[in-house]
């Protein structure tokens, strides 16, 4: 008999209907580059993040007089005051700011996953942060990877892995579930080095075409703060503020 | 500039929408044990096999004749002839006989890719025909896994790992897709010991819970026919008579 809390990888919101568990914390994922810009804005103070699905609710933000933080496929939009690299959300442009965000994938997968007990902002930059949390409540957890447009991608992947790997290692965690045990494989088989296993994944390539591609290695390091985005009601706040 | 043929794989037909592509070559992959048993039929000379996405159509093939299999989570329903074992698919059992197929993952997949250009059913046991197929082919490649119930598997996208690497190699294929990278990537991590590895995976606790399990080493060994199922309008039928 296990008591062991049980762990399950979503690689792409499009199956979350599949692994939808109310009772979980959900860790939402976007390495390149949301849930990385998402963390490093409240490591530069900011006050809270609206994640909005669609960029008509950006809008609506924006004439209201919020700042407005908006790409679609990498690509800032015109309305907005700046786009998705987490070298936007400065100190100068987010610091004790209410900040309304919306990009390709990660926001819709935030919004996604509300009804769940708890949604965390999950990504190299409080990884140890997220495990220290994670092990102490008595849940299961799903990692809901944002992927690409629906499908899988590595980069999230690799997180999942690596963030399922030390959970599981604290003895508390386990998992039945095969996207975890791919997931944990891939991270092994990338973390020989990084940096090179990155080279080869479709995001790199497509940051790479709009000269965005200088935040990879940031988007990497582990454990750079503290502090864990949550979503509370419609907002993202630091948790010990939840 | 590349005039090589581009390959992805789609993890779970749930994702089938992503991926589409009309003009590619699909390759449905249902390990354990759609695909395996279908491709055994046909080793064992079937006419043809009907696919059918639900159990009221199989039952009602059956009241007009036809010999049945049908299953629903590994388990043989009652109206049916037999079930899904490899083994079912006998000589004495499918031999010059028109056969109504019906199970949870794998038949759904194949009539969700039937506008397309070709849908190949792929097994290890005809690994190599179906490289050769696709290779005098001049067409994009698609790997469609069955997964199980909308969610990844492994050893589905282990065998999209293997047969993408191999066509790879001939150096008439491409790919910048991230799921055949990572496919390929749990293939060579899989391929050092296939058997131990397989031994992990869900559907093999799935089976061995049912006395199911004898199948796995079977459903594994590489090229063991010449053969290769396609869809022709509603049926499976060998490529020679499509």
């Amino acid at each position: 008999m296990s008591h062991k809390r049980n762990i399950e990888v979503c690689f792409t919101p499009a199956t979350y209907e599949h692994f939808k568990n109310n009772d979980a914390i959900v860790v939402v994922v976007d390495i390149l580059r949301a849930t990385s810009a998402i963390v490093t804005a409240f490591m530069h103070g900011v006050k809270r993040i609206i994640p909005v699905g669609t960029l008509e609710e950006a809008k609506e933000y924006k004439s209201r007089g919020y700042m407005v933080a908006a790409e679609r496929d990498g690509i800032v939009r015109d309305f907005a005051d700046f786009g998705n690299s987490p070298y936007n959300f400065s100190p100068e442009n987010v610091g004790g700011k209410e900040v309304c965000y919306s990009t390709t994938n990660g926001t819709h997968s935030i919004m996604m996953a509300r009804e769940s007990y708890r949604v965390l902002i999950g990504a190299y930059l409080n990884h140890q942060a997220l495990v220290n949390y994670i092990t102490k409540e008595n849940r299961d957890l799903l990692i809901l990877c944002a992927g690409w447009k629906g499908k899988f991608n590595l980069e999230d992947s690799l997180f999942a892995g690596a963030l399922a790997e030390t959970l599981i290692e604290t003895g508390k965690f386990e998992t039945i579930c095969d996207s975890t045990l791919a997931s944990i494989d891939l991270w092994n088989a990338a973390n020989i080095n990084l940096m090179a296993y990155i080279d080869k994944v479709a995001q790199r390539h497509r940051l790479a075409k709009n000269g965005l591609d200088d935040v990879i290695e940031y988007c990497h390091g582990f454990d750079m703060t503290n502090l864990i985005p949550v979503l509370k009601e419609n907002f993202l706040v630091e948790i010990s503020d939840f």
